[in-house]
């Protein structure tokens, strides 16, 4: 009844929606395009992969991740989102998505998968935790943006 | 006085010498070997991207950064290392690198950079807020590695 399966580019519409869906659940803003996720996620070289969960043939989760780099440890998957549907928890859906991420990170040789979790969403924590993920405090997570990303640009 | 330029193949000794010492200061262990970063850094699809710090033709510094990608802002920089060697501090050399990292981003139409700070390290912590980088303390980081990777596939 549950199907994974690569995103296309025709997925991205459906996309979309349930990053919209994320960033509902999350409380944050979704400044992205359909155009964009278009043309990152399916042009030449792709920035993303992405991985639809169908149940009963209909798009109910999903998963969107890239490669990363550690310098201490070399080649790592960074897992961006895992997502399902409300309606559709308790199915496991999560859980398999999580496991083909982890195939493919094992499959190409990477140390393992990195990914931020809100500090709120006990829910996904748990998650983790009990599959034996490190959660680490000792670190700041910083982003440089905007205007103070053009200033940077001049010493 | 001061040169930035592309890391090629011929500085991985130099690379890994100075990741070693980025390690010891962030007292984290360093698995990668040079092996690795030749083939991960300098192969026909690289992992990541590096620039050496020259001061008077003697590497004294690097950055170390890959792509990114947040489903909510598009394509990203993460900022692996930017690291000077203890001598060669207060020369500006970091903000050279972090400017060169900056132009990247803004060149190649990213959101902005992301990366991660030990919160023991108020130094690099004051050098990133000066520079207007937002703090975020609404997120924990998780690694899933070895044998709960190993695991995590097998549902």
């Amino acid at each position: 009844m549950l199907t994974l399966r690569k995103a296309v580019v025709s997925d991205v519409h459906v996309l979309k929606g349930m990053i919209d869906q994320m960033g509902e659940y999350e409380h944050l803003p979704v400044a992205i395009t359909e155009e964009c996720l278009q043309a990152d996620g399916f042009g030449e070289i792709p920035q993303f992969h992405a991985l639809i969960a169908e149940w009963l043939s209909h798009p109910v989760g999903y998963v969107l991740f890239h490669r990363c780099y550690s310098s201490f440890q070399g080649k790592g998957i960074f897992l961006e989102d895992i997502f399902v549907e409300p309606r559709s928890r308790g199915k496991g859906i999560a859980r398999a998505l999580l496991a083909a991420v982890a195939a493919v990170a094992v499959q190409e040789d990477c140390f393992g998968i990195v990914f931020n979790v809100l500090a709120w969403n006990i829910a996904a924590l748990d998650f983790f935790e009990k599959l034996g993920a490190s959660v680490s405090t000792d670190w700041k997570t910083l982003t440089l943006t905007g205007i103070a990303l053009e200033a940077a640009i001049r010493q």
